[in-house]
């Protein structure tokens, strides 16, 4: 009964049948089977009851052998209100779910993981945090996806309190986690250290504040951060609890006007703001510049433009060298966690990712080569070894 | 990555190497997986980003097209708080784990559906429906499993009310639907009519009320049900509100004994409590009975002394012949109602799927074959069509 329609649905003059999106999508991308066939009463006898109550009965005994007897552990979900979704915005979760089992395919495909999308009826902070919690004994980690600013950054504090599995918003420590490594590549190419470099991000959603963060952690000399408002400094009055962290630990000069201003002379833009940055803005940056223009999918700055200033150019587009693709982190940085059995994911484990992502490209790195392939096969193995090492050395498993 | 175990632990000197119900638990038993393959850049571009975008949007602009483009409506949460599991009662929801993997992989076996095991940290029902009304949107069906009466009555009928996609308590009515089609063809093999029929249900928990329910509407004659202390009748002070409900809709004559008691001359004893019945109490009953005695693994009525009275005899174990089974009931259940768009599960698409269990045993029925064998790939397809035969009928359909 598996392979018929179940939408019922009449094909004939398809509208959609001009776009191979949506013929990807028909039925859906994901599915569930069972790991063994049930054949037989003696299948059925072991899979169910009464064999199954003799496993449980363990578990209850020893809750610790749920790490081996069920699926739980190497599960993630991947959780989105659909507050934030692609450049798409809040298009609610009916609409987002298909970007959460397109992340759950990458997860099966590079990480070897099982993770289930769970969309959610509420954007409430609290309404989400409970219902995470309630679920959690489900799953091995929690991808959050695609939830706005700034209540992403609440949601995943309250829930890596709260929880002793992995929880990660992916659009903002995936997105860094890739940025950092392709900016040590970058910087590779340019022959400077990342210390030395002026660093001006653009956007201060969930990926600005995270990528920021990371670079700091990093040690990127110094870095100055706009909003839609410009830059972030201390004599701005209209700031969040996490802008006003920016300001204490980003612009050292504490630069108080436009991004285009803090251009001049900067050796990095990276911009995760959408909009579009005048091509006079990219030219008064410092010699050897480095453009990482990640808006999808229109980048901020023209990737043929910025080259004609820029030595090293990245982008999120998949058509174009240097593709900044998140692909490249979480699927690694979930199963390493899950292998080390990490209670967490701490900032070390996210720069031992970037490490591992940077080092793949190793020798061979070039201005157009500064990320692997989305599809190279060997990153999310060298994460996750990377990611469970850092675990295991930092204590944080069970 | 995907085939090595995660859990990384030493196998050596296993001390469940002796069991076979672990080793079928090894790892877990489901596994979710891509429905097509990511191979190329193109693909990732269809599947992810930027491709992905386009059905969101489409979604987002007619909210129906996600029955067609996302995996959801195909997929059924298999929900549990671990507080009623199988006899081995509040064993907690990672315990639990092991039942409700088992669940999924017969949905996908039987149903052709996938199913997600969801359990849960929390026993409060009101945060039981509040986070299944939280995550509905990323299923197409809840299956209530394993939650503790009387919370299990409450907690369906709201979300029933809250919810636009099937919801049903399958220790309830899974159980109830089979039962039902057991009786109807024990009936047949002795030759009467159920409204004649006298029964005596053992157990007012779950399974006790909906069989009540289903067997009433199905036109039984007279029902007495019995909980711990006896029969329930009107001179009872120490009722639940469904314990009530069942008090004003049975026991015509108002008998106010033991449930020993009242199998005197009855036609069919309906075990579902656990316990013994003396055999006495069995042979006290009228000619040609008919005893479903369903406790697992060990059935309230000895089998074999059953047999010596009665002349249908059903249990829940897959040793005997006349298994009383959930899996002849719920994936066709779950797999009618989707393929119809049913917004619910109601009372005549009950009655329909235990027809058409019945049915697949037609002429053949006899007195060890009153219900088909749980691995009869012919029940799941036949109660679907019967399922959604009947919702359409009925116009609760979207």
């Amino acid at each position: 009964m598996g392979g018929t329609d179940v939408s019922g649905h009449d094909h004939t003059g398809d509208r959609f049948a001009d776009d191979p999106a949506f013929g990807v999508h028909e039925g859906g991308k994901l599915s569930v089977t069972p790991t063994r066939a049930i054949e037989s009463i003696a299948d059925l006898a072991l899979t169910y009851t009464p064999g199954v109550a003799r496993v449980s009965s363990a578990i209850a005994a020893e809750p610790e052998l749920a790490r081996r007897f069920t699926w739980a552990p190497r599960v993630v979900a991947v959780v989105s209100d659909g507050t934030a979704v692609l450049g798409l915005g809040d298009i609610g979760p009916t609409a987002s779910l298909p970007v959460m089992e397109g992340k759950a395919c990458l997860f099966s495909e590079f990480g070897g993981l099982s993770a289930v999308p769970v969309v959610l009826s509420t954007t409430d902070v609290d309404t989400i945090v409970e219902t995470v919690a309630a679920i959690a004994p489900s799953f091995g980690g929690i991808n959050l996806e695609d939830i706005s600013a700034p209540r992403c950054f609440e949601i995943e504090e309250r829930l890596r309190e709260r929880l002793d599995i992995p929880v990660m918003h992916d659009d903002q420590h995936g997105t860094a986690i890739v940025v950092l490594a392709a900016l040590r590549n970058a910087a590779k190419v340019v022959g400077r250290d990342i210390s030395d470099l002026r660093v001006v991000v653009a956007g201060a959603g969930a990926a600005g504040v995270a990528c920021t963060k990371i670079l700091l952690e990093a040690g990127v000399g110094d870095i100055a951060v706009a909003d839609s408002k410009g830059i972030l400094h201390a004599g701005r009055e209209d700031l969040t609890s996490v802008k006003r962290w920016l300001v204490e630990n980003t612009n050292e000069t504490q630069f108080a006007g436009t991004m285009v201003g803090a251009l001049e002379g900067a050796d990095v833009y990276l911009g995760l703001s959408g909009g579009s940055v005048p091509e006079a803005a990219i030219a008064s940056m410092a010699e050897n510049s480095i453009v990482f223009s990640l808006a999808n999918p229109t980048p901020e700055v023209d990737p043929e433009m910025a080259a004609r200033y820029a030595a090293v150019v990245a982008t999120g587009r998949s058509d174009l060298p240097n593709q900044i693709n998140n692909v490249l982190a979480f699927p690694g940085v979930f199963r390493g966690a899950i292998d080390a059995g990490a209670t967490s994911i701490t900032e070390d484990m996210k720069l031992a990712a970037a490490a591992a992502i940077a080092d793949v490209v190793g020798d061979e790195v070039r201005a157009d080569y500064v990320v692997p392939s989305p599809l190279d096969r060997r990153v999310a193995e060298a994460v996750a070894i990377a990611v469970a090492d850092c675990a295991r050395r930092e204590g944080v498993t069970r």
